[in-house]
């Protein structure tokens, strides 16, 4: 995706190559799967003049090769650091400054980098690229809407099937059956969080009985790379006049939100707004309004008190405000936007109160 | 867990406080877990001399209340390390000199840090945390231990229902809804790779029909906290006299090396005993071969190639020789083991060629 504006950047600022590591399981790096569609160990190079290709552990070699980078060496130094500085040697790559992504580079692995490539100089391009991801291809569009159709049918398969869950890992296990049985990945930790547990924003999912009540179900998945994010407040048992008040009262402020957000509006403008319509109860909003979305699951814009980025055309990102009262239930109610001329919803599930 | 040899560090480092911190969703410091029960965001502060403290963000505060640390701060500034400072501040910490996980503060989040502690220096203490890591409390084995017996019923209950699957993603489903029916999470996603895909070690399953021959399955839960991993290789369809034999062949090297592996072994040796073992086969086996887990899927001891960690009581590690022809197919045969005088394995299924 976008080499093209990447090479551009390495233009603009005068850099060398851009260098993205994955150097073990626990840390991959989004602009690499981004840029390569290459998620597995390894390294991604993107030259500013010459052809981008992956270094892989011998291990990863296939499977980096049916990737959009075709050119693929085979690490064969047993030092991570010295297999790719023999690679970019042998291609006669100048090396005088290089960009790296400060985000996902650790101390360690930086100090570890510095011992074999002596005297180079990086600069952290993170921010550019994390601005290259916030707004959308017409490819990734199509990705993400397929990966919001996703989550919204497993999603509706589970509240249609509500009365055979028992447990809170009833309803985790059952989303997430759905989503594998499709071949697809986890967006995120399902959250379940029944009764006093949707207090808890990100409560996990817990091998005790649903209660009566408020129960909030965050979920996502990820197709081909790309996650979506839907949640939806179902209420067991039968809600009081209060507690119907209080749920149309969050999703009025949902849905007017979506109705008014508008291109080239200040995110935090629109967070400020959004806890003024709260009122009262703002005190009971305890998170950001929104994250965007696409190869992790929280990307720019934030729509957060305070933030400066700026909604454009063809961003996708959630808005999720949520009530959360300690101890006692929490309500959320989140979609998946992607920004158009308005906004445009992506996860489409009903949001009338679904009581079971 | 052991917050008193951590402090013991700090001690002998003159270190005045420790600080772990998970600034964002994507990326958890495992010691922040390790040290507290806490794995959500915040930050985990032990004083050399105090009691510690997590400071977490409003949201986090029910959860974090839970853990094993009573003390909780709420985040009441914008920024994240402004909150920590002043929560330091407040409780008249002394703050010259602190301890740091170099693996889990990114370039970026150093930068960030330094603004707000300026003129603090730090000192890495990852490695003493992965060497406390190592090493397993009674508490951990007993955990350790069931999540092991979870993986194994539940690879078991796969086996036993195989003939209901029809492709790679249907075999991951099933495995991840019967985990997530009993509450527990994921170690990592699990490979099922059938037929040629059986070659790539960390092949993702695909939608796509299992296919004859070797099907590798690989998987592990986190019960607690706490990571099991094991993968058995069974045969769809029925195998020839030479399929046998190459099974058998890894199986023989597997089990030769956990009745083998004694205390105070090097770990390169370890590894190079066993391509030893593999003869001709050698160029075929083409990663580590195990690596010691915890709160992490992969942490200390390495067995790889010119590895100078050393076999000690109370490890636990896997034990993972593979074949993979490139192309044809693929066999691994994992258990984690527990150093007493011996290697005890805790991923109880069979080991024989299972024909489906």
């Amino acid at each position: 995706m976008r080499i093209r504006e990447l090479k551009n950047i390495l233009e603009r600022k005068k850099l060398d190559f851009a260098l993205f590591c994955n150097l073990n399981s626990t840390m991959a790096d989004p602009n690499m799967f981004y840029f390569s569609g290459y998620s597995g160990l390894g390294a991604l190079v993107i030259p500013r003049k010459q052809k981008g290709f992956i270094i892989a552990p011998k291990m990863e070699v296939q499977r980096a090769k049916q990737s959009m980078i075709k050119k693929v060496y085979t690490m064969d130094k047993k030092k991570f650091f010295d297999s790719i500085y023999a690679v970019i040697k042998k291609n006669k790559i100048k090396s005088k400054k290089i960009a790296i992504d400060n985000n996902n580079f650790t101390l360690n692995s930086y100090k570890y980098f510095k011992t074999r490539f002596k005297g180079i100089k990086t600069k952290d391009i993170s921010l550019d690229c994390l601005k290259l991801r916030q707004v959308k291809t017409n490819k990734e569009t199509v990705i993400l809407k397929k990966s919001c159709n996703y989550a919204g049918k497993i999603l509706q398969k589970a509240i249609r099937n509500f009365n055979d869950f028992k447990t809170e890992s009833d309803v985790a296990a059952f989303l997430e059956y759905e989503a594998k049985k499709l071949g697809l990945g986890m967006a995120f930790e399902p959250v379940v969080a029944s009764g006093s547990n949707g207090s808890i924003p990100h409560h996990e999912p817990k091998n005790v009985k649903l209660r009566k009540g408020f129960c909030v179900i965050d979920f996502g998945v990820k197709y081909k790379g790309y996650c979506s994010d839907i949640t939806r407040t179902v209420y067991l048992g039968k809600p009081g006049k209060k507690e119907k008040e209080i749920y149309n009262f969050l999703l009025d402020i949902q849905n007017n939100i979506i109705n008014k957000i508008g291109i080239n509006d200040k995110c935090g403008k629109v967070y400020e707004d959004c806890v003024r319509d709260f009122g009262k109860k703002a005190k009971y909003f305890v998170h950001g309004l929104g994250h965007g979305i696409g190869v992790e699951i929280h990307e720019l814009p934030n729509l957060t008190s305070k933030s400066k980025d700026r909604i454009m055309e063809n961003m996708a990102f959630t808005i999720e405000p949520g009530i959360y009262i300690p101890k006692k239930f929490g309500i959320r109610i989140e979609d998946v936007v992607l920004m158009k001329k308005k906004a445009y919803v992506l996860t489409k599930v009903t949001k009338d109160l679904l009581i079971i």
